[in-house]
């Protein structure tokens, strides 16, 4: 294979040919940085990449006699993860060159099964708000790749890793990957150990990670989830798939509805029982909650470094510690107590399906790089801890990917990654 | 002032005293090395401690031109927070060295405030489970502090600083603020920004912090709560105190009866009207709830370590993540989804009363430093996320401290210290 070839390669494909023993890790990391070299004047997905550490670390892989579960295959690591031998920045002016010389857990475990940590990802300052990522759409480099884990959708989106982590508080995953055309697992909140990692909102963060096929999110999945298990086969015949336009579907532009009708359509046609599911007026106010939250709780995120770094925060982070939008702790605890019900009652409802289909995001990515898009679609969903998983099954108008989200109830990733891979073999992925 | 006299001051007084301009840092610093030296053999409360780095602190903070609100005060570090200018080791053996060079969130905010960063206190192994802190009870060292903020409850008691930080996620600040009769904080879960603190469960872990008084513990509060505000003050006469036995009351002896006799007692004398606040029955779950969760949340904290370094972890640790107790994940949602009805069940209840008032431990400090106590009457309100006060008001028959906590509903903080300062009073602290 030529390194373009070897680029091109999934997660599982480059799995099966290092194991086979045609392909050293070295070859493999080789391919990814020519990519990276020849498309990253236009793509800047990096924050930080070190051309020799990657091939050290890849020989010493290949010299290792342990062969982990993702023995040699390089990942991609959203700069708000520590890595015990990469800089930390979060694409912030206050951690430029921060150095903490230990790796986050979500890296840890990378490192315990094989992978090659390949560099950081750039990201939208401390995944929240403030600086954007330099990152560029790969499939239209006048579009943003969505935001916040940018650098990590558009990387894998462009072949440059199979693999990579980013995270989600309202919609950092599931946007971004719908916008850049790859798969995205959100899991189950609480399952990943977000330790190193950046927090934003406590209880809305969490870990996830993209990748080019539904096979290499499970690949992922098995190292994370401490109860390993089976993928249940989905059969689409006779599946029972609700699609759920949520309480957001206003802002659904025709890219978005055109999507969902196809989806329909095509699962319809593979034997699926489609069932519009409209959810209770009472899951109205998620979306608006997810906000509450995310901004409250940011407050306490941002606060040590308003106060180690006085006048020098980012004014829109500034702005959250300050509590310039009002909030109150009696509207964050009735958001929380709220919340708290919707989860049950949305698992209660998810349980009569084999899956539940919404929209991604409202569009194809918008033009320009400050716009890092609307996470409407995706708030929700995180803030009911349910797994969510981007299909990258569709095309909008101007020639952008459009996706689709699997939705699952919560701690059921396998379940919904197994509906998910089945979802997109029916339409055609 | 003797050196001796210097270690006595509480935090408050010790402020004044800089303030006034007639003692400098390095001096209380100096005279609370001497404590510690003179100490320190029996007492053991310090993982980690460099009388040259304190001294140098102090300095800088003495011929610095800024003047925080912890301007110079010493605040002993629990030992799985991260401190950039010491080791941070966990009491495990995996961490033995460990030297990660940034600042917890925790940490930064006293730094931000002038506080002097003094030393790491001993705790039981990742605030966990697994190896015991090798402190002592300063009241008798056949006795042990408590865990799992051992050396941090210690220290305090034992005037070698005047104020320190732990962690709760059962019992673990409160326990051993009775068990050495030091005043404690756990404030409401979420309120403390936990990054480069260990997490052992995702749902349950909350910053607290030790003192000698209750104004002290306002101090820290002052410094982490980013909503500033009064301390709304208590008149006895005529507040509505309620006495709350908890589903634990069976497991309370003689000397927690005891005080709790005396408190109810007391308050009445001082006009409050005491009556006896009998939960509803869905609240006798909480402590088995409590459990789940916490050993359920504790795999995914222990996987990145057991997966690093195979079977070198503690066998206790390894325990939790196997699963051994053989938990589902449907059994975690529903201590999740039961535990989030009792929050807003609880605000409300104690939203009849100034303030809500249960033991603190079963009873006495037990023998000996392996059993670092049972948690029953703490790990309830750290699953409620509300705020608790350990009030050191009592002696046990063994001649131990017997402390009360005063309880409120969450983000009433500032309520429940102000209401634990007036019980205090009362009964003659």
């Amino acid at each position: 294979m030529t390194p373009a070839d070897l680029s091109q390669l999934s997660a599982s494909q480059a799995a099966a040919v290092l194991r086979s023993g045609d392909l050293t890790v070295e070859r493999l990391a080789m391919a990814c940085l020519d990519r990276i070299e020849a498309r990253d004047a236009d793509i800047r997905a990096w924050a930080y990449l070190d051309r020799d550490l990657v091939l050290a670390s890849a020989r010493a892989l290949d010299g290792s006699s342990s062969r982990g579960p993702l023995h040699g295959l390089p990942v991609g690591i959203k700069d708000i993860m520590q890595t015990a031998d990469m800089p930390t920045q979060y694409n912030s002016s206050l951690y430029k060159g921060h150095f903490p010389t230990v790796d986050a857990a979500c890296v840890s475990l990378l490192r315990s099964a094989g992978a090659l940590i390949f560099g950081k990802t750039d990201t939208v300052e401390f995944a929240a708000t403030g600086r954007r990522a330099a990152t560029r759409n790969p499939h239209d480099l006048t579009h943003g790749p969505g935001g916040s884990s940018s650098g990590s959708a558009a990387a894998v989106a462009d072949f440059q890793v199979p693999l990579s982590l980013g995270t989600q508080t309202a919609g950092s995953m599931v946007r971004p990957a719908s916008f850049c055309g790859v798969w995205a697992m959100k899991p189950t909140w609480g399952l990943i150990n977000r330790e190193g990692s950046k927090i934003y909102s406590n209880t809305l963060d969490t870990i996830g990670w993209f990748a080019r096929s539904a096979d290499d999110l499970m690949l992922l999945q098995d190292v994370y989830d401490a109860d390993m298990g089976d993928y249940p086969v989905l059969p689409l015949s006779g599946a029972r798939i609700a699609f759920c336009q949520t309480p957001a579907w206003s802002k659904a532009t025709e890219a978005t509805c055109t999507a969902l009708a196809a989806a329909a359509d095509g699962l319809r046609k593979a034997g699926a029982i489609v069932t519009d599911l409209k959810l209770p007026s009472e899951f109205d106010a998620l979306p608006d909650q997810q906000t509450l939250i995310m901004r409250a709780e940011g407050r306490a995120a941002f606060l040590a470094d308003a106060r180690a770094h006085p006048g020098q925060l980012e004014p829109r982070l500034q702005e959250m510690v300050d509590n310039t939008d009002g909030h109150t702790r009696a509207g964050l605890l009735a958001a929380y107590d709220d919340a708290a019900l919707r989860r049950s009652q949305f698992d209660a409802i998810a349980a009569g399906f084999d899956a539940v289909i919404a929209p991604s995001a409202p569009g194809e990515a918008p033009l320009g790089l400050e716009d890092v898009g609307d996470p409407v679609f995706n708030g929700m969903w995180t803030l009911l801890h349910v797994p969510t998983v981007n299909v990258p099954a569709f095309t909008g108008p101007q020639g952008l990917p459009v996706g689709i989200t699997v939705i699952g109830p919560r701690f059921a990733d396998r379940k919904a990654l197994a509906a998910a891979k089945a979802v997109g073999t029916a339409l055609g992925l």
